[in-house]
């Protein structure tokens, strides 16, 4: 199996970038091929704009879904970017490791999402979830956050981890066809002491041992949706 | 009221730059002041790294959070990053206008979030939600979408615009203490009529001017949890 590691934290000697180490020895132990994306090492540069394209559909009005689709057929998007598309399409497993920042991934990930999932490539028309071009590929969210797991909950301050990760999970990942694993999370991460931070790492390492055998999230079925989208009454 | 409009497009000619100048013009209208940070227009770069401190705490390990602290007190962040928090700081409303991309903002309003909220200023500790720094002001969302509304909602093929928009309106904004009003979206737009167009923006129009009327959204008061975030039994 081929496996993509992406990872957004600026700082090499971070807990996270712990965890992407882990996860590259174990997935590697484990038979896979490994490759990482480590977005900051790259300098990859997270904004979406018309200089990502060397060519243009539209020169006057760039609409970017459009440009997209244009520049991978005609072979003229910028080479940082169909880098990661070819990384992306050839991997069956992908693991995206980084810290939570404001309920959500850092920029530098935001940003690969912007560019690299290609409307047209990942995504089109009725080409989503059960029916996206990366079905039968899985992927996998580890994330580190200064919350404590208590505080994440139906009950608790903030919402259910699940919740605030939707957009990721469900809105990129099930969206382009991928199967999702339940994700990884650390907790606490700077105020914990290192034999907890040591035990996280095992526990990350056992989780991807049974990558497998994990149940993937429930996701919608294009079977239920007309045409239109609209749901089919039964 | 001083109004702060934060505009993440790229493209001057889009409906998404036309519903920033109808808020311009609308906020200027209601006799408020209005500043526009335009995202793309002042090369705003959304990459949180070590190139944001001038100054260090702790040289060998960079913890961003509290290197934020650090640099705010020593008044050494970057130039980029102060004059937004400055902005900010002065806000009464602050209005969010961006394209729905992978159901969240462009990366370059994500990186906004991640370098300009500064640990220390805008929350910290306890002070989240409606003990956050900012609260009594308030904040909307104004997006544009490809998906139409029948797409979006609790037995369609995605889900509620709201459950979408949980990192951004209770994840970053509710969390500074802001109260959040109802946001606008506009659905549809790269295939909707011109007619239609002009609807969304007379409709933007008039949600703008009711501003003062609007029903804030609900929000968790720290009135509900102990010191350690937990649930308090009543």
């Amino acid at each position: 199996m081929k496996a993509l590691i992406v990872h957004a934290h600026p700082e090499p000697k971070s807990f996270n970038r712990a965890m992407r180490d882990v996860a590259e020895a174990t997935l590697a132990d484990m038979g896979h091929e490994v490759t990482v994306s480590d977005l900051h090492a790259m300098g990859f540069n997270p904004v979406s704009s018309a200089e990502d394209f060397g060519s243009r559909r539209d020169p006057d009005h760039m609409s970017y879904g459009l440009e997209q689709r244009h520049n991978w057929k005609a072979g003229t998007l910028a080479p940082e970017i169909a880098g990661e598309v070819e990384k992306l399409l050839a991997a069956d497993f992908v693991l995206l490791v980084f810290p939570l920042f404001w309920f959500s991934t850092p920029a530098i990930l935001k940003g690969w999402f912007d560019r690299v999932l290609l409307s047209g490539v990942f995504y089109g028309g009725r080409r989503v979830y059960d029916r996206g071009p990366m079905q039968g590929k899985r992927a996998m969210v580890a994330t580190t956050l200064g919350g404590r797991d208590t505080m994440f909950g139906d009950n608790a301050v903030h919402p259910d981890l699940r919740n605030v990760l939707l957009p990721v999970e469900r809105g990129t990942l099930q969206y382009i066809g991928m199967e999702v694993l339940p994700h990884f999370a650390a907790w606490h991460v700077p105020y914990v002491d290192d034999a907890t931070r040591r035990k996280y790492l095992e526990d990350f390492e056992a989780h991807l041992r049974t990558l497998d055998t994990l149940e993937p999230l429930p996701r919608p079925t294009l079977d239920d949706f007309d045409d239109n989208f609209m749901p089919i009454q039964r």
